[in-house]
């Protein structure tokens, strides 16, 4: 089964608002077996948007539209897909006794316009939205299938978890997708591809390498009839992957950085005190992303220029060679961190970003260290990039490091 | 003149990499007067490739395409262009030596299957790319262009900026749009709407009002013949909205919170100290987005849990309230960063995020204060939104209302 997915909206097409549901539908879609072969993005144009829809009903099995279901008069999509059907649009009174009373639940009466989000046409059942007013259609004629979605993207994926992906499943049944993410960290694309060349020309399960912020990402996709026998089939790539390359992963699927980082603090039993230069807090607003995170984090610091830095206990080298750091910098700024924070482990992290040049763009250099009881340990890196992403590669850096020093064995 | 964009890729297409390029491009169009239609993102299938190009070449005067430039088997995006418009790619010498000479700088031999990129066919013109090594193509024929640009978007936006902006805007000479972009805070969207609605009927220039995580913008947009006849068009209309709204507009055009916070620092001589509670880091690393900032910002500290507060000046009712601060929580930490950090100006922000519902999913409320000299103020504010907005949201009001504290005539 193939299929395509229709952003509307001028926004969207213009830039203003990010679709992100396009993204999020169509890794979703590969999971139940189901191909992605277009996106459009289209705007709130009758006749466009009219051509874009019959063209997905003419060349593909399921054509998902997100947004374009409010109630004003620029929400075409309902209009759009009754014109490609040749059917009428029918208010339908269970859908609007519960939008009215929607609206009486918020204490205020419901627009006129609004009644159009109570209509379906024949070949059309309703998809529940319990996050909005708009409810999906579920048009079925055939074996095609036209699916229209509200925009909004909380609504959206609890639409589909909820209603669209059990539905659109059973459609395919014998289908079973199984994906394993491993992600790696210090071996280059180009090592990695070399050391595991054999597994790269498997197709069943089939491994991608993706390049990513935090390293070099491998992912295994097996299909099978079933997500066990599919599994099953994953599990001898992972192992060979992991005999050939397993000191280098740091993670798996959903796993980040920062929610290793924390778990590997939380394993240790260890608090965590912070004291960033260049990156100016970057870091540690990162741990945001860790739900519990203020239970290891027993603080943290931005010195973000060299004048009194002795008030928090630093030595005045580190003022001294503000402008110049070096790895001794950063191991002062981690040990100052322990100290200043009363916490087992100190991470000071520092750097400069040079000057942009024509040819190399802005270079970023990150200095790191790790005191972990009375151990310190530093790393050092440097980034080839734009400005505003300089501190943040810093900071993944910094946080996989973390990870490592507090499990030197690994 | 009217366009469409077409994003090639598979990863683009399953959203392994976020298109912002369209986006840009579509706003860029735009501003030389040319209409963005559709955007369509396409996988590396040859087939489905050249029957998007086919079908952009056959509807629109402008195609524009990004990806699919590289050296790889994958990358199709020439030979689809070629196809479509029936012609050959014949290698041109003088690329061919720029390529190779590329590769000479960096000390490695040009691979093989670089070559595709010294090709040209014979309506097409090559664009320099000075930022990698895929030029891209202007391909005319009639009153129809075909453009290929390459997909990372610091080659794209310099390749726009440097050769393809001026060649279109030459096309389309008649043509000057001037915006002109009013960001307010603290009136609703409704409210605006309500006290601007005459000026929402002009067609030229034209008003629009748009919510935005920084307030409400409004923004004029007017098309004339030539740039200074269509700014001329929108002054009146700028006099119009500040003398109704004058009051709530804090920014213009690209002026961000940040950069309208650090300016009204510098311009009042005076140095900033932040200490922050649950949004972690976050304010502060923001302040990353304006040059310069460490120039006036004195420090930072991030107090994550109420362990050992007093260390850091603060009174013990701050780690006693801890769990539900108040606006006087807020007024102890701004006045507590002045100290802590001798700094004029002292930020508080602390706050809590509220358990997520079923029907309303989570709420935030920040607490913040802003201690300028001798005066403390403290806002407060709540967000409904998701967990990791809610910080991002709490720390935009916080730059919007120092902003305030700062200069409190206005």
């Amino acid at each position: 089964m193939h299929a395509e997915i229709v952003s509307i909206g001028t926004e969207i097409l213009m830039g203003e608002i990010v679709d992100t549901n396009s993204g999020y539908l169509a890794a979703e879609l590969a999971k139940i077996g189901i191909d992605v072969r277009w996106v459009t993005k289209v705007g709130d144009d009758p006749e466009r948007l009219h051509e874009v829809i019959e063209r997905g009903w003419n060349r593909s099995d399921v054509t998902i539209t997100t947004g374009g279901l409010g109630p004003t008069s620029d929400d075409l999509t309902r209009e759009s897909i009754a014109r490609v059907m040749g059917e009428e649009m029918i208010v339908q009174d269970d859908l609007l006794a519960n939008l009215k009373s929607q609206f009486e639940g918020r204490g205020v009466p419901m627009p006129a316009t609004n009644i159009k989000q109570a209509t379906l046409i024949e070949s059309a059942e309703v998809v529940l939205n319990p996050m909005g007013t708009a409810p999906g259609w579920w048009v079925n004629r055939g074996d095609r299938v036209i699916i229209a979605m509200p925009g909004p993207p909380r609504e959206l994926s609890r639409m589909w978890d909820n209603e669209l992906a059990p539905k659109l499943r059973s459609m395919n049944p014998e289908v079973a997708i199984v994906t394993r993410t491993l992600k790696t960290f210090g071996i280059s694309e180009g090592g990695l591809d070399e050391m595991l060349s054999p597994l790269f020309k498997s197709e069943n399960p089939s491994l991608g390498i993706y390049s990513k912020q935090d390293g070099i990402h491998l992912r295994a996709i097996a299909t099978a009839t079933t997500e066990v026998e599919a599994r099953e089939m994953i599990t001898p790539m992972e192992q060979e992957i992991r005999r050939i390359a397993g000191h280098a992963i740091w993670g798996l699927d959903d796993e980040t950085a920062v929610t290793r980082a924390i778990d590997a603090l939380k394993q240790a039993e260890k608090t965590l005190g912070i004291i960033e230069g260049f990156t100016a807090g970057l870091l540690t607003s990162s741990l945001n992303e860790a739900q519990g995170y203020s239970d290891v984090l027993a603080g943290s610091l931005v010195a973000s220029n060299p004048a009194g830095l002795q008030r928090f206990g630093m030595p005045q080298e580190v003022s001294d060679d503000w402008n110049s750091p070096t790895p001794a910098t950063a191991e002062t700024l981690a040990r100052t961190a322990q100290k200043f924070f009363d916490s087992q482990v100190g991470v000071g992290i520092t750097g400069l970003v040079a000057e942009a040049t024509e040819a190399s763009g802005r270079v970023g250099t990150a200095h790191m260290a790790f005191a972990v009881g009375d151990q310190v340990t530093s790393r050092s890196g440097s980034y080839p990039t734009q400005r505003l992403r300089i501190r943040s590669r810093a900071v993944t850096h910094a946080l996989l490091e973390l990870m490592a020093a507090l499990n030197p064995s690994n």
